[in-house]
């Protein structure tokens, strides 16, 4: 479904005097704030088409209903978001769940919506039907010649539905690992990787960029074949330019520091996107923002300080996307809840004074520092997302416009009640 | 399939020779080693009915082949395990995956295959295509009355369903928890979970016990409703003497000395029972023993002291199970190695020096109280439960003798390639 | 020193026509919240006396300047403190560190400062010049009897100065534990820990608490005698009723649920004091709120909602300190900053709308819960603080004016630049 | 002191049917083990001067007695443990604690123990007396180019120190970080690092190496500027061929899979050295293999396979060191300790039958590879080792021969009760 445009205007003039109040009292208070509404206008933050279902867990899915069924449903799902909030005007798709049958349609559906397509996902960690061989021991770093060759096909493949639909980069996450001791060459594993990604590399467009995602650990598992952003860096220096580190929150082990390690690949000018979502254990998948909003702030900061040093564009330059899974809540819903906490992570570090944190540092007034980046933390930016929203032509409060609308309901009534989105 | 015993007794007499040489010198090494051997026949660790198919990952199932098609098809592999290593003649349970539906034909079959059954187990975190009410938020702690009913109802017919066959346990574990702050009332929570034990435990034979195992944490959680030792004890506590904690390796956050939860639930007389595995990150059910067998050593070491401080019979007062799942290797040899190493870490564990170790606690003498469990722990006791194996009429080495079989061919041609076993 | 009160009236004054508008402002967006500013007026966190000077490291102490040369002036720092932010009105004392030689003197300096004594801490964990016996090897859990009696006259003797001094409780903190598997035999330190502790419980004046605190490791330790949060509440419960558990926010394993271990232990009218600190990596006793003040405020909420629900007084009915360490900070500005976080993430959880959330905990409105929870943090409750700060008479901006009045200059000039603190 | 020839050849021939008879046998059940006892014999683990005293915890030193009152006295320690079990000749020195007044005499004293000297350690986390700029806010990363530069001519003339001496490497250790967020600048502190590190590189003779240390966390941290092996690998690819990485198997996040590092440092070329030790918790420098001995023996693992594989040798090709720190033991039993689970790692990695194990990783017979690793493991080299140890005229059992002769007695008689070692 698509709101009619009077549905958003409606709930905005509602909202309006409220509003209008708090955008005022906070611009007076923050007389910095008013340049900063345009960056929180431009920035868009994909959602990846596997997150519009309910997700599985370990031992079943739970299913909501009125789940998109194909590719145009999930479109149409991150239109109504995109026109919920003006901040989701992209969409992450993954092959083999939403092969592209006809790219032309589905390129004018996503332009129909304001959507482009960010990063392409590529899938070697599961089996399909009609597959010759099994990435049960991997695939890029698979022993076995062909099942290297068929993994490298399918990444290529992925790059030519990507090409179709105006997409500009691959983001290849492996599975590949052990399970025990001894089961693997850790160096042979990672020079046969290697050896695969430039395979891809060499297939990929001039301007294309590719991401090689890390992460410490699955269930099961007892190593990864890219497990930290160290290996991540390596594997991207090694293939070249156009290749670069991706971050996703959950993909580390306890503790890390992942604002220093954004800062650090930003600094190698190796930090090519961000997975976002939260955890408290592992790797939930759980809304952005949902568990360490601080961290979260921490991150931005770091990414704001550091594209601003090599004088990149925030909302380009980088590949912005969600990876979340949705067990409990409707997955529009933790979507609209997701976008908010980046763009409020986002807005706060753009809040905070540079100028008065570089002074501080350089006389190592720690406690002030702290206050500086408490400061923006603190600060209340809701009204100035709300702000940016009204100026995209969006709603003041997305959750609620679409509660009142109803709009999980009328899906259920167009789409049914078991639909189960493909995907996670 | 069953073995003939000629197999087992030509294998052992190829290997008999060489058996005794190890185990004529590792004998006069270790003279106090010869009263311990009995006790290592009389060992037994319960296999989970859900372990004997390969297990599935997040993303997909990467089956072997010759699955147990059938409770049936799953006595007769353990059977099999049982014949091969003397040390697995039990078996745990798992309803609705395992309902026997001519519960006097199993139990025939169990006991000819000299099987006891171990710890029934009830599963509340799947809903069946049967059910009434979903178990999506949650099950014994569930605010709707409901669904709690369904739930209680459920471990009681488990009871049941394990009277029938002669098991005098019921493990409960439970998916209960929450996803997001706020979701969940931590106590009210934990006050209707407790409710609905005690109506469970008010449903248990005289004769019966039920664990309450607790875990830290699952993918996409927040909180779980019995998270750890603590939690579980205080639901034994409350519950009554029948009631106990299950101790699951995989269990625990981070680092966790899971050597001392198990002397001081010992010590509180409230261990129960105990699910063996491994891991390296999280509750990877990996086999027993393949990432940290010091650990594994050091956990029986604290069993071994604390039951003989009770005057608790090892082999009938705890109930001992392996819980894993298996997705790269053949789940019939990952069994053996799981069993193998248990039984090491056992024997192990009896040939510290008790009356030594505690001298050299009393002085302080810490060099040396390291210098006697390492003894114990470096000493190569595969020669000892190898014996005890050939004195139960098993075989020297299991896994030779499965491969020398062609164990896993003759299942497949039995039952096929692509049998999938019910469970995880 | 003390602040001359025009000090703060004036600072008041120049700060009040923003504080006005700002407060305004606040009780308009949030009406709920008039009723709530006496409950921050009345709220007051303890400081310990040891977070008054620079903390050491592993490596030295990096010392800042101005530091408290007896427990003279240590009171008068925390008067100064409590001046400034009118919530620091107690002081936590930590024998042998601040062995008050004329008590009558001591209360009386207190009393004129507004401040009372919390709970009295013991120290078993060093050796002292004088001691008889060393604690190298323990001390309630020593084999040694007479090293076991040492510490248990030690605590008694703390609770004598802590009745000279109107204390009203004792807290517990044990190093002992062991270095090494083997070293301890759990159940018996569990067994003679517990008999120290009767000793001193059994001399507990009736009025007096004592509080058992917990931590699950030191460095170059394998296991401590009080680990966690069970074991705790273990020898509280055989203790009896005087005694309850203490929860220092840095002594978990990685990713504990601390929130809901605080709900859990007041459910079973168990929770007896807090430690307010933060850390990143382990017991780190940084600044309260400075890395992760999301988990603060869920801490709060359940605090909040569980002392409601058993009709407890937040003010007096717990015992709220801090325990930190102040490497690269001034101590009484990292002091400041560690109590306005506390307050903010107090004032967030009063904000917290139960009615609203238990009423969506019922129909598994996650997201609404959600929202709920996050209103309250995202609010900028710094004005509402600030009133209560203001009621109390003392500073809006206690930092600012901690700054203005240079009196970190004024201490040095006093006592110099060289003073080291009695402490850590 | 130092031990005669026939004290050793005594307690050797008390030993030696007992040791024959196990040797003998152990050879029969491992025939290639015969060809692996030279690479133990010639196998150096270098031990660091600040081990031969009792460490400090948080809260004070429980001093042993006899501690070495100065270099000369360290070098006679290390010199006792080399002819007690011929694997300790060399030792790792610390400037300041152990400035050599007289190298040249040191070197000669050196050289009549066997002892060789391995990596030298500056140290830039302590302010030493005479020190013009202080450490609390970073050395080498530090904002202040004075600060910078004395550190810099710190680490030059720790340099000079070791060429006197005849060692060829130099190992930087920084803790360089923050405690707060926002304290620091990632970006610039490391360049700033870099810079400092490229003048000491600038200043290494021809024939010498740097190893650049990492470590995820110190206490009160919230970050290091050399925090993983991912960051150290960036400094030492900038620096330039000589210098590489060096891993301490404490100063990783939990869970980290130190083994993978390992092999991928090998990989590129850039594994410097090793510091050896072991923990549960953090980086608590207990001894090696007394919590995780199938960790070191995988480590291990990796080590011979990557070595091998670009023909490198074992006992020279990599600086091999101990860093623990002894709180409870005898620091000179508790070396002895490290030493035999580092030799016996060692050994068992030497009997890995890696044909075959890489023969079964081509058909992933992952129950194979695992057998193959944990046959290795459990075997008892204790034999090995000591047959390696008996043909270097070392003790076959050499704690036992320590207390037998009652050295520390003999030590403190020499050296009195109250000593204390220079260094942590």
């Amino acid at each position: 479904m698509r709101l009619e445009k009077y549905r958003i205007d409606q709930h905005n003039s509602e909202l309006d005097d409220k509003h209008q109040k708090r955008i005022s009292f906070f611009l007076e208070e923050n007389t910095s704030a008013k340049n900063i509404i345009q960056k929180l206008v431009d920035f868009q933050i994909a959602i990846p088409s596997w997150a519009l279902g309910t997700g599985g867990t370990r031992f079943g899915r739970f299913s909501g209903g009125g789940e998109p069924r194909n590719l145009e449903d999930k479109l149409m799902d991150i239109g109504l978001l995109h026109q919920l909030n003006g901040s989701s005007g992209a969409v992450s798709l993954h092959i083999p769940w939403d092969i592209p049958s006809d790219a032309e349609k589905i390129k004018n559906l996503a332009g129909s919506l304001n959507l482009k397509f960010d990063a392409m996902n590529s899938n070697t960690f599961q089996d399909q039907a009609a597959q010759e061989f099994s990435y049960k021991f991997g695939s890029l770093q698979h022993v076995d010649e062909n099942v290297r060759r068929q993994a490298i096909e399918h990444n290529i493949e992925v790059i030519k539905h990507g090409e179709a639909l105006g997409s500009k980069s691959l983001t290849v996450w492996l599975a590949d690992g052990s399970c025990f001791p001894g089961q693997l060459n850790f160096r042979e594993a990672f020079q046969r990787t290697l050896d695969s990604l430039r395979e891809i590399y060499a297939a990929l467009p001039t301007d294309w960029k590719i991401f090689v995602e890390y992460k410490a650990y699955e269930p099961n598992f007892y190593s990864t074949t890219v497990g930290d952003w160290g290996q991540s860096l390596l594997y991207a220096t090694k293939l070249g330019e156009k290749a670069f580190t991706l971050v996703d929150l959950g993909h580390h082990l306890p503790n890390a520091n992942i604002e220093q390690i954004v800062s650090l690949l930003l600094m190698e000018g190796k930090l090519g996107g961000f997975h976002f979502n939260d955890s408290k254990y592992g790797d939930d998948d759980l809304t952005a923002g949902s568990l360490k909003p601080y961290q979260l702030f921490l991150i931005f900061n770091e990414l704001v300080e550091g594209m601003d040093a090599r004088g990149m564009n925030h909302a380009t330059d980088l590949g912005w996307m969600i990876d979340a899974s949705h067990n409990v809540k409707d997955p529009l819903e933790d979507l609209l809840q997701s976008v908010e906490a980046i763009m409020m992570a986002y807005a706060q570090s753009l809040l905070v004074d540079r100028t008065a944190l570089k002074a501080a540092q350089q006389v190592h007034d720690v406690a002030l520092c702290q206050e500086i980046l408490q400061h923006a933390h603190r600060t209340d930016v809701r009204p100035l997302v709300a702000e940016a929203r009204l100026r995209a032509g969006a709603a003041l409060d997305p959750i609620a416009l679409f509660r009142t609308l109803d709009v999980r309901k009328k899906l259920i009534d167009e789409r049914g009640l078991k639909t189960v989105a493909t995907g996670l």
